[in-house]
């Protein structure tokens, strides 16, 4: 099988009023960069990252200028020996300069690495989970660019862990069968009113769910304490809770928020602070000890991740496969939380679609907690085979590939423009 | 004064053989994001970022896309408040998830900027760096946004380090008179073969620099030790030699590196590691001792910037005006660098054009040494006021602005593409 064709996709998507909304990000229109690879045999492996709308389109363009990087490829021989080339494509001298491994050419080597991640387990036929269970340690290993990071992580250390803290057959098919538990995101949007944020929370739980998160950062402190005391009311003490300010806070209003919320127990506080900000993270994790803090979605690469490791800034990692730079530093990133004792819980810029495989791999065999995995019910329509979510837990996919397809209908209607083989930008 | 006119240029200038080449960033094409701000009496101001080719054109589109942050604004209104007003143009909710403030966007954000303090320097008839040197402590904090940083420096503790750390009026006058060191980066390239290096070292002798940087990272590390013995033999015990390695290395690579090459007593040793590094960076530094540690060209934002100031991570610190998001952020940086004790000595991305203006606020303002600024004398013809270097010091420019002014002609010729008020990319 080769790669003969890739083609970028600018998909813009409408949400209805307030679905998305936080402290920062007030008007999000969720997109999709699409980066679809077609193989001589017709088979199509599908990437993506997620962007909030404007600026979509550049990631479009730098998939282009990325491409080579898997264009006449084989996907077995370019996963076997992923992290050498993975170092390669994301240290290009010229495009590295626009980061280095962070920003848009970063989030499109996302969508490249998405692809062919998708097209690698298609073509063995396999769910991505299973693909990526069946790989010996040395295996998964040589997915990983260790040229940052083994200073922290030595390949030799990654193989430990990975033969030390697998939960065995058993255990896991165990799990595979009872699907894994997922937390609904989608309640608490901080543009719904505190009425109707209380009416999702009640349709969340009947439908099974035993975890929410909620918006925080709202223009008057009260007005937090009063949306997630309301919470706390109808869905009693037992249930977990999250909150998320999404990078609204410096250190002393984080601290401030932190304290005032801490009444109703959240199950942890996420995106505290700046998410560059690790000593911030360290003073608000201090501050407000034994409150969980969690963050991840916007530490933009595997090196960040490992300082705030190696520092114990975080009590959840929350890294997002498309937001790194795909599948090596998820890994990097999965097996770095292990060593220092954190659970990976990933933020779902995906809507769950790859997270739900990659889950089995932290659970399984890195032995994580069965904490809950965020939802965003979002943008189900336009997948192919959109996750299944069962009294609250995700359902684990049976067909082949990571679950990235998008519906050609989909593709038709809302893609702004896109980028073909030839270079030229054209309306679908 | 109104901005009538908000234009970007994608520019792309061949370098002779081997120019710009370093460890890790092997065959650059020296680009310039331009942006000309035009007001509508006729009256010019550019500001730039630099990329090495490959992705310029993305940060045009970006200048695009954030040109509503200055079109139809007064220069001097825009400047009164900067800092409230960057921080609403660096928080904008749907390109701010490209980022946030990194990578593309936050690239295109300095060029925005430039441009805006460039045309209102000129609005007010004096060089940049006088505009800056006539501001009272209450001005220049209000270019700046202190939301992400107050935690370590707050707008009162600014204040009081420009009125307590300034030269004050005679010092800087003899400052201004006398011009700033120079260092000279061109003679050190990675490509240039040994007998090249060793020729260009006699040659900027000659000519009165004082100091010169030379890159390692070399294949082999036996290769660094013999160029920077070479370098040091022709120049002696007395000049400043500095090193650099553009992140090529791992923490435990760039310790042996140091430990190699420490007999030739280096000035400093510039970006040891991955610029997320903060770790890493305390690692190398702590191994090294007392070696100094630079750092901050890649840093890519004044929250970055100040965990490693909180921390003590560099000796020197570097930031660049045309990678951070401009002037706001580089007033930041100057004045946590000024209360953590480190000199700032930028990076010149911008060919020193922009810094030779800035260098006076931290030497003449903040008290810091008078240590060399980078030189690189590429892009010179194509400036309408290339800065002017005698015996090796960089000669105080006299017009008004930022003498980021680009010659028509080049931009003629050089120009890969234009992005006109309408939208439609153009070829000039």
């Amino acid at each position: 099988m080769k790669i003969s064709r890739v083609t970028a996709y600018d998909l813009r998507f409408p949400l209805p009023a307030a679905a998305g909304s936080d402290a920062v990000h007030l008007n999000p229109v969720y997109s999709l960069a699409a980066c679809v690879l077609e193989a001589d045999d017709g088979t199509l492996g599908t990437g993506f990252t997620l962007t909030l709308g404007t600026g979509n389109d550049l990631v479009c363009e730098a998939i282009r200028y990325q491409r080579d990087a898997v264009l006449g490829g084989d996907p077995d021989e370019l996963l076997a020996e992923l992290g050498t080339r993975w170092h390669s494509w994301a240290n290009e001298g010229q495009l590295r300069w626009l980061g280095p491994h962070k920003g848009v050419v970063h989030l499109a080597l996302a969508a490249i690495v998405g692809g062919l991640t998708d097209l690698w387990a298609k073509k063995k036929q396999v769910p991505l989970w299973q693909g990526l269970l069946e790989m010996s340690p040395e295996q998964v290993t040589a997915l990983i660019d260790f040229s940052t990071i083994d200073d922290y992580l030595s390949p030799e250390e990654a193989i430990e862990l990975l033969e030390t803290r697998s939960l065995g057959a058993e255990a896991t098919k165990a799990q595979l069968d009872r699907g894994y538990p997922a937390y609904d995101t989608s309640v608490g949007w901080l543009g719904y009113d505190k009425t109707l944020l209380v009416e999702n929370v009640l349709v969340s739980k009947e439908r099974g769910y035993g975890a929410v998160k909620i918006k925080v950062g709202s223009r008057n402190l009260a007005s937090d304490v009063e949306r997630l005391a309301a919470v706390r009311e109808v869905l009693g003490s037992d249930a977990l809770v999250m909150i998320d300010a999404n990078q609204i806070w410096g250190v002393a209003g984080a601290i401030r928020a932190g304290k005032a919320l801490a009444e109703f127990e959240p199950f942890w506080f996420e995106e505290p602070v700046h998410p560059d900000d690790l000593v911030g993270y360290l003073c608000v994790r201090d501050a407000l000890a034994p409150m969980r803090i969690a963050g991840g979605e916007h530490i933009p690469n595997q090196v960040v991740f490992k300082n705030f490791l190696q520092r114990g800034a975080l009590d959840v990692a929350q890294p997002d496969v498309v937001r790194l730079g795909g599948l090596p530093e998820y890994l990097a990133v999965a097996l770095m939380a292990a060593k220092a004792g954190v659970p990976v819980l990933p933020h779902a810029g995906d809507m769950g679609q790859l997270h739900q495989h990659l889950i089995y791999f932290t659970r399984c065999r890195l032995g994580m907690p069965e904490l809950p995995l965020e939802m965003i019910p979002h943008l189900r329509e336009h997948f192919l085979e959109p996750c299944t979510i069962e009294h609250g837990r995700y359902v684990t996919p049976k067909s082949p590939g990571s679950s990235s397809g998008l519906r050609p209908e989909s593709i038709n209607r809302f893609a702004w423009r896109a980028t073909t083989p030839s270079g030229h930008p054209e309306r679908l």
